[in-house]
């Protein structure tokens, strides 16, 4: 590769890189769908041809990380996501050929009207612009999320971790090299490498159009609270199960063991679990006998330490309430009804993910009608709540906002609309006064 | 009406409101579209009933306001609006009845999937929750905003202006005595009075889910500066009619004198025009002799100067290119190409509406993909970019935002959506490590 290029691209002046991804994003939006899938297939080519390089890379990392482990400046989890290995290498070929062959989301068509002779509207899916992506240590989320970023159509900034510093450049000129024989815009993905550039990208808000922050609650509370940039994310995830008063009791155990304990660090895991008071005396003791089975810590509220007899249970308090544990801990409350129930998950959750265990199809309609989170479960695990699972082929975060894109993330939430309005001359003049011509406002049928 | 509702109605404590407004939200959510109809209907006629109470009601505002006008506190177009006669109610009872025809917004679904046998995942249109509106001296914008927002599904907190106060006592007495009627929840649309309670609103952040300003640019350049909520709306409308090498010159020109002639204070009115270098010296003359007749300034750049010599036409500087006139005033410049036009738009315009006028299809396909804005229109006025022309119904705005809603903001504006996955005790580990199932990811039919 050409090295002042890749030296221009990785400009550290931060305002100066967001300019030129605005630009490469206005070129971007014309290259064809063909193209992009291409390019995506060179990528994971590459990606297998150059995985030795890759790997030589990330051992440098990953020593520069035990050694900051071994010294207490690094947790061993961390050490775990920053390493590569073949299989990982795999699995992203895998799922960067498998995101060519994913559906084009940009041209589409959700809106067609007629709005008078001649005079047709079209609402047309288009891309964002440029995304700016703050991560941390993981470098296959670098690749993942610069090859979505493609797909769609937008240019990308991305924030990688400085322990990952090695295995992000060998990626980024992997990708960056694949972009240039392809003859995209020069700036299409952008990578910053140092903490300080954070403040910078979160006041370009000329240049960028979404901010999507991947790593501690910390992390995105901050950039929530510093930038007037639209942020795609969330920062917490206190997700609720109810188990309603017609619920199966070996159902609820099911689901209740594997929300909390499949993965009890993932944001989709739940923290507190709701009873109804009718079946909770019959209910309790067997869920929890299966909970301390899995040595899940309880914090229970009166009601249920007395059914309990307040063994093995500590006492919950209202600061538990709104507690992401993100750990095998679960706390429990007994509620008087169904709407109670509703009224605890929309005061204390974080709007991510919620269910209902319920034989009711009346109690299960009035709680996802009431709830007011991204996703409302039935009878489900929590842990379902992901762009894999919900079959949107990868995701770059989960949204808990009330606004598109809420949810999983996948393609569908990397693009946006805009109003086509073709006329042959039309003005408004001709509809306006006392002999204004009427609109027909007729629907053009959609191809599909 | 009972008294005491009444004044609880109006509690002055603004993050009480919000908290009771969440809560009726909660509740409205299962309120049936056939009810959110039916009490429209009956606003709609209680509003020609009383019509003469609220015409006394608004008597007393506009004679305060016209002590102040004569004062010189307050404009004359301030007056203007604030003013109701007859034909202004007459317009809002159509309005408000067509509204009510309008097809439902709410449970559409808009995906649905089979992750796996008993496993159903669907996407389902909901109200967004909380919607804060804050407008200026139009008493008829209370009543098409709270509709709106009924007919939505969400729960409002109007603003109104100072100047307003007796004409929106009156409409907002009338809407929540056909709530009450009509069993919704109290609170499902609020009013707050005083302009201190603005910023309470804005940080108000747990309890309301948007934001829609409707007033000066710099009330909405400070609401947006000064809130954590997501803000619907724009601060400006600098939009722009790019002149390409093959328009029609008759057209051309018809278009320029609508876009900018026909409504100039309106946010979708051409501020700048832009002309390809090649056909400047023919289309330029006549184009400036008809805006002259119109009564139209003129600023352009020294190419265009030289071309008509001069005459009638002030040199534009760098600040036009990025000024909302919202007056009889057009810049003017002279581009060398296709490119140039839209790098220009997509660097000093506001991304509401641009037009491009072109027989060339290319030229058009390429201006539609390149330029940012929430419009992009070919051969028509930018005074389209309007709710009631695309056929909306109403609009509560415009918004020039990158993500939903975007553009005119009508009904489906005002509306989210969230995951429901129905499932029959599923649980995420049966589908993890070696032995897990596979998800079939199989769509099922939408019913339409």
């Amino acid at each position: 590769m050409n090295k002042d290029q890749s030296i221009s691209l990785k400009a550290t002046d931060v305002r100066t890189t967001a300019k030129l991804a605005k630009q490469a994003a206005g070129n971007l939006a014309q290259i064809t769908a063909k193209r992009r899938t291409e390019v995506l297939e060179l990528i994971a080519s590459r990606l297998e041809q150059k995985q030795n390089e890759i790997l030589e890379a990330n051992k440098i990392d990953v020593l520069a990380a035990k050694e900051l482990v071994a010294k207490g400046g690094m947790s061993e989890s961390l050490l775990n996501r920053l390493k590569l290995d073949s299989t990982k290498i795999a699995e992203l070929v895998a799922g960067t050929k498998y995101l060519a062959t994913l559906d084009d989301p940009l041209g589409k068509v959700t809106l067609a009207r007629e709005l008078d002779e001649g005079l047709c509207l079209y609402r047309i899916t288009c891309p964002i612009g440029v995304i700016g992506v703050i991560f941390e240590s993981r470098p296959d989320a670098l690749l993942q999320i610069a090859t979505l970023c493609i797909k769609s159509g937008d240019a990308s900034i991305l924030k990688g971790g400085a322990e990952a510093q090695n295995s992000n450049a060998k990626l980024f000129e992997l990708i960056v090299q694949a972009l240039t024989d392809s003859s995209f815009p020069a700036h299409t993905v952008n990578l910053l490498e140092s903490r300080q550039d954070i403040e910078k990208l979160l006041h370009a808000d000329e240049f960028i159009d979404l901010i999507i922050p991947r790593g501690s609650n910390e992390l995105v509370k901050h950039i929530q609270n510093n930038t007037r940039i639209p942020v795609l994310g969330h920062a917490e995830g206190i997700c609720h199960i109810y188990v309603d008063r017609t619920a199966d009791l070996k159902q609820a155990i099911k689901i209740i063991v594997d929300a909390k304990v499949q993965y009890p660090a993932a944001c989709n895991a739940v923290e507190t679990l709701l009873l109804h008071k009718d079946i909770a005396s019959n209910f309790l003791p067997p869920v929890i006998d299966e909970l301390i089975k899995h040595k899940v810590t309880l914090k229970a509220d009166e009601r249920s330490r007395e059914i309990l007899n307040h063994k093995d249970v500590a006492a919950a308090t209202i600061e538990d309430w709104s507690k992401e544990y993100g750990d095998l801990i679960l706390s429990i409350k007994i509620v008087n009804s169904l709407e109670e129930a509703i009224s605890h998950i929309n005061t204390y959750g974080s709007g991510h993910t919620d269910t209902i265990i319920t034989e009711n199809s009346l109690s299960a309609e009035q709680f996802f009608a009431s709830v007011n989170s991204a996703g409302v479960f039935i009878n489900a695990s929590t842990r379902f709540a992901d762009g894999f699972r919900y079959g949107f082929g990868a995701e770059v975060g989960i949204s808990t906002g009330k606004l598109h894109p809420r949810g999983p993330v996948g393609l569908e939430g990397l693009v946006t609309y805009k109003y086509k309005l073709v006329g042959h001359g039309h003005i408004v003049q001709d509809y306006s006064g006392t002999k204004a011509k009427k609109f027909t406002h007729r629907p053009i049928p959609l191809q599909s």
